[in-house]
């Protein structure tokens, strides 16, 4: 539980750190639009709260819907399924609080609502549309786990810096919708804190479509385990 | 077969839906052009579908020109080439309609025919000429079969990365005249499926180009294939 | 020493020189505004920094906060720490002298002080605060020391580019408020050298600040170091 | 001697093909100017090559000071440095003169002398001065080479992509002065092309430039050998 707490601690103070430093304003990046720069930090992110999980421990999986979709599929034991999501949860909430922390005069320089958004912490999709934005999600992350599960063993050695690439060119490819959640923990814990941190100007949180990224990585997370266990 | 089919839809979901995201509207790469981007992603798109192949037993050839070069190059055996070719078309085929599934809003919100083409699927030469289309696609995949040829087994370890990056540098080097096909199946299957899949607002395949991202890169493939055997 | 004496010579010169080609006129990346580049470019420095540093044996920490981190953490030796510290604020001043020399005609037609100025060798934050500035340095290194005790042995095969890529994710992550110092010596002994040396048209080097990317650093290595002596 | 040849061949024909699709009309890059993509993308083409060099039995040097450097160094012999500089420079002609077929029609469409010129394919400075263009070259070459000799052997494994690390960041820190040669066979090679071969709408070859990457490159890689040799 610790290393799926830092891990994931790590993952979102870096990755919901690099929204930040494009949307607010007096960044060295503010107005930087680049959605390569977007995907290759976060993917890097994960990379990093993998490599910090795995040496406390944990497996790495910093993500619920990866969590139960290993358990699912026999990988992974269920009595530590609640433990891991705990873990996850409580440090996405961290890392979003820290990032609140290390850009607090840019939101108090950030009064535009367009800027200073949920957008920052947790995703929007492009157009709203609760079935394709559902089915955005469940296709990126059935695609994501396809991938993962043909990877290897992903901790060891230099593996988590291809965990990143995938989570990169997941983002690329098929994150231009909804931006991506991939991950209930990675939306659901950064948009929490951003409804109960008083961070300067903040716009509301959307919690109306939280559901999507809740949902949809589960129903694809599921989807590509139950394809590896008919065709493997 | 299997593995060759789900390496070439994990090819083509992720590389075709990078092209999608840059050319539809509402997506959150929309409007920015980056060839950088566009050939790094296709790159790590191809590392992933190797990996995927390569875990279901598969070569990870992804590309019937490949494959059909190591036949001749008699490292591959001619009884698979079928299987091979078929698993290949089928899975670029079905990548592309996942990536018509993922955008389908932003389909609807691409009028403009200049964006919501064939181009965001298969090629399209920035300058049509019969002989130097052909031609680039000939040097381009004769460049990329030498450097193939010569980065030893390329399905195991952190190999399937460098593949990637052999493939982000042939786009950035030789790819930006014919838009590097490289590949008759990753060119004809999703236009295939942008032919045949009823999505909103297409405008045409332009079949006629068709023949050249089809036998530029096995022509192209030969010769490598024959200088390799020649000079080795 | 020697190993950090020219460890951080070079990761001074290449990163150094990012700045400098981004601002100076008549260079061929003058004008481009690209925060991706920056971070990944002083990541990569750091990668060939410590490639340098190991080949002589040194342990290719490049900077104070680490040095004296590790002291702390009893992993190195106390009676090594001057000559640690001694090699790495004198290759800083000396790459950065490089890059004056290097650059000395583009200083020459730079008479702009926006673009001629500290922040090409040091850094200056996007908003100046003393309290919020301090804490984004220390939050920064706290979380890059987290992920550098966690990431293994970081001098061996390709765990130097590993690191490398932590770098860029810092800078990405949280580096878009301050400009990511992490490290005393990298950014007092640029701006000695830029205090000193008469490179043409220069503005003033903003001595006042310079606590802060001495002492933040510092204080967020220390915290991290106490985390984990504490939890492993 | 082969082993050279092909991976100098590789090299030119990748990295000057970036050039062209930057800078020729209706390319699929045309009027992007990104710095970070043309050294990362030369780079990455410098890895390729030595691949193949490699592949073929040769050490992959792909540059003449670099081979003259390592004979003076005593670790490579003598009587083999002749055809490895023939090699060198006969790659890079043809690598060049392929690029040439590849964009044919582009050089037909590319009018403008701004754009259509032997920056495509050889460096030219950002300000002319004889002694700092020189001198730039001789620092990059120098810091290169310091990179190179501790980097340990660099053809096996992954070490081929970090050594195109290497020339990226050296192109990033160094390369905005004088557009980083390092290596005079990359920069003679395809000047002789541009300049006997009748491209369309070619302008002149600036041959009174390149005494400056055939001297500096040289310059810098034996006074780094001399470093070398001198602490080691």
């Amino acid at each position: 539980m610790l290393g799926e707490f830092l891990g994931t601690l790590t993952l979102i103070v870096l990755g919901c750190g690099v929204g930040a430093g494009l949307n607010l304003n007096k960044t060295m990046a503010h107005g930087q639009s680049d959605w390569f720069y977007v995907t290759f930090a976060w993917g890097i992110a994960v990379t990093m709260g993998v490599y910090v999980a795995a040496s406390f421990g944990a497996q790495g999986h910093l993500n619920p819907a990866v969590t139960i979709a290993f358990a699912v599929a026999g990988t992974f034991p269920w009595s530590q399924v609640a433990p891991y999501l705990i873990g996850q949860f409580l440090g996405a909430f961290l890392g979003a609080v820290l990032v609140m922390i290390q850009f607090w005069p840019h939101f108090k320089a950030t009064k535009d609502p367009k800027h200073n958004n949920i957008g920052i912490f947790s995703t929007v999709p492009g157009i709203r549309s609760n079935p394709f934005n559902f089915l955005s999600e469940l296709i990126a992350t059935f695609v994501f786990m396809l991938v993962l599960y043909n990877l290897g063993d992903f901790t060891t050695g230099l593996k988590p810096v291809v965990v990143g690439l995938v989570i990169f060119v997941i983002g690329a490819g098929l994150g231009t919708t909804t931006g991506f959640a991939l991950n209930p923990a990675r939306d659901w814990g950064p948009r929490l804190a951003y409804t109960i941190i008083p961070v300067p100007n903040k716009s509301r949180a959307m919690w109306d479509y939280a559901w999507v990224p809740m949902l949809g990585p589960l129903a694809g997370a599921l989807l590509a385990t139950l394809l590896q266990m008919t065709v493997k």
